[in-house]
């Protein structure tokens, strides 16, 4: 039997944590990692704190997603919320639950994907916890800094809405797992599914946008250090949903610009080669892991060339105006509701499994 | 249908959410509470951080614990880590995953758990996250504050060995539920199981032990203030495994005097009256959460009085001494080596659900 694919029941509990913590590095601002009854961390004086999970067979299923992926993922999606906050990542906690039978390699190699995207992005493994579980989940709480938060109940009736990067190539990436399209442990692709070699290159991007997300970090990192925006969200659950709940915090309205939409290019293609609702994934979609923010309108330019420092691509969506937490859509002249079509974890759709 | 008994299914992920969220006050030290991209809260300098999961089948049964006290007990086991630190508990999130069946009124009374025993440890929620999952589960992050830390590593020979506390109610406990003896969600007897109501003491403190553990925390915080105590490490996977790693962390054996360990009179009742082994119970059932710590044999009277403030049993249970890793028990006077019969998550024998 090759040492990584001995089940882990075998191995026992203290092997798994012996060779796990024998792999994680102590880096700066940790006083006492991994080891100890808690991590003892440098923050300063203000803490950000956030927690989110991926379970299989609710976020994730393990034959459509390769162990280093899913350890990147883990961490990102925590990443996006310290970024929604303006907040630099610095220390982060993982707690496993593990079947006995998942293989030593997987969690070997869910930890290369956890160690890779921390040094990535300066961020500490400083602890965690490891169960046995039916059910395989991945529970990672990340623990930022700030000096200034940026809140989700900051935007006012005349700021501009504003959005980082493209939209709807995660949730087509879905599709594509679904579909039969793979990428390998290192990000490449070994499979298109039904799809063709042509759309090879559009299959890829979609794909690497589903299982490795990439939030504009630096980009937020450099808004922690300026007033630039009043307030920000990360895109999660989708732009409606999301847009929907800044605006319900803020207690504003918004008008957002139909034809302005960032739909992600690489999904257009798909949709022109294949069929399907391009716009309704950008809008409804979720976990893109872009930032939405609320901008006044004369600091929208300086917003603009900070993003193009970071080479992050930012379109302005669409303004907020006073009235109850609504969201339009502006289709030429037109103003029409648009639902949130949020994705409910408990009232999982055929469209969504995240 | 009365509102207890909807399922979150039916609810939604908002609602619940919005419930939940609708319950959790905004306590000292928390900027940005629940409902943001990440809390923001003030931890001082030095933070602690810890995590510890419950998982439905692997810790806990549904029918077997009353939900409140899964909620109290799933911080009640971080409180532990963080006491065993000599920190003092500030903010926890809480990430849980829920099957979609899961009655409203479930979740409704496990956070009456989670907030009480907030309150009574003046810890703030202060977010979270709630995921569907084919098996219920429940994470917890606590962060702590502390000027010193007090590490598992700082043991040294000639220190005497310290427990707070008596051992073996949990592990007693968890024999009890299995043998159908119940707890309400007050914590009240409503089953002895199949002892009889004579027990009904002895089996109402040993439930309680297991549903709802008290960690000495008032000792614990009073310790922070004082340099007391060389190392500590919390009684949670059983004293034999738990001596054993902070032999290992320290680099020192240990003699363990046989007739001092502190096996609960409850148990000790118990097992007179039905049979069993309590030493082995002390020894290895877990659960305790209790507190083990390395003292200088000149600091031991100071330590006593400070344990008497504070109203937690402290026994002297053996001493520290130069040496490869080790425990052996004293037995009159002939030194046993002491197997780690600590629990293994990935090979659960009959004896531990925990």
């Amino acid at each position: 039997l090759n040492d990584t694919s001995v089940p882990i029941g075998e191995l026992g509990e203290r092997e798994v944590l012996r060779r796990l913590r024998a792999r994680i590095p102590q880096g700066e601002g940790v006083v006492v990692g991994v080891g100890d009854d808690a991590a003892a961390v440098e923050v300063g004086p203000l803490a950000l704190i956030t927690t989110d999970s991926l379970v299989e067979g609710v976020h994730f299923k393990r034959d459509w997603t390769p162990a280093r992926l899913l350890g990147r993922k883990a961490l990102s999606i925590n990443l996006s919320d310290i970024a929604a906050m303006a907040g630099v990542p610095r220390h982060a906690t993982v707690s496993l639950g593990l079947p006995p039978d998942v293989p030593w390699g997987f969690v070997d190699e869910l930890y290369d994907g956890l160690l890779e995207r921390s040094a990535e992005t300066g961020v500490n493994l400083v602890g965690g916890n490891l169960s046995a579980s039916p059910v395989l989940f991945i529970d990672v709480t990340l623990l930022g800094q700030a000096t200034r938060v940026v809140r989700r109940s900051g935007a006012v009736s005349g700021d501009q809405l504003v959005v980082t990067g493209t939209l709807g190539a995660a949730a087509q990436g879905l599709k594509l797992l679904a579909q039969g399209a793979r990428l390998d442990s290192e990000g490449e692709l070994v499979s298109t599914g039904v799809w063709t070699d042509s759309s090879a290159v559009a299959v890829t991007a979609c794909l690497r946008a589903q299982l490795d997300p990439r939030p504009p970090l630096a980009f937020a990192r450099a808004l922690a250090e300026r007033e630039l925006v009043h307030a920000a969200i990360d895109v999660s659950d989708g732009l409606s949903g999301d847009l929907w709940q800044l605006c319900e915090a803020s207690g504003v309205a918004c008008a957002l610009e139909f034809a302005s939409v960032p739909v992600d290019p690489q999904v257009s293609q798909l949709v022109r080669a294949g069929g399907g609702d391009a716009l309704s994934l950008a809008l409804h979609g979720g976990e893109d892991y872009q930032l939405l923010l609320a901008a006044a309108p004369e600091r929208v330019d300086e917003l603009k060339e900070l993003a193009a420092v970071f080479n992050t691509p930012l379109t302005i969506l669409g303004q907020f105006r006073e009235g109850a937490p609504s969201v339009f859509l502006r289709v030429g002249g037109r103003h029409m509701p648009l639902d949130r079509i949020a994705h409910d974890h408990f009232r999982p759709t055929g469209a969504g499994a995240s």
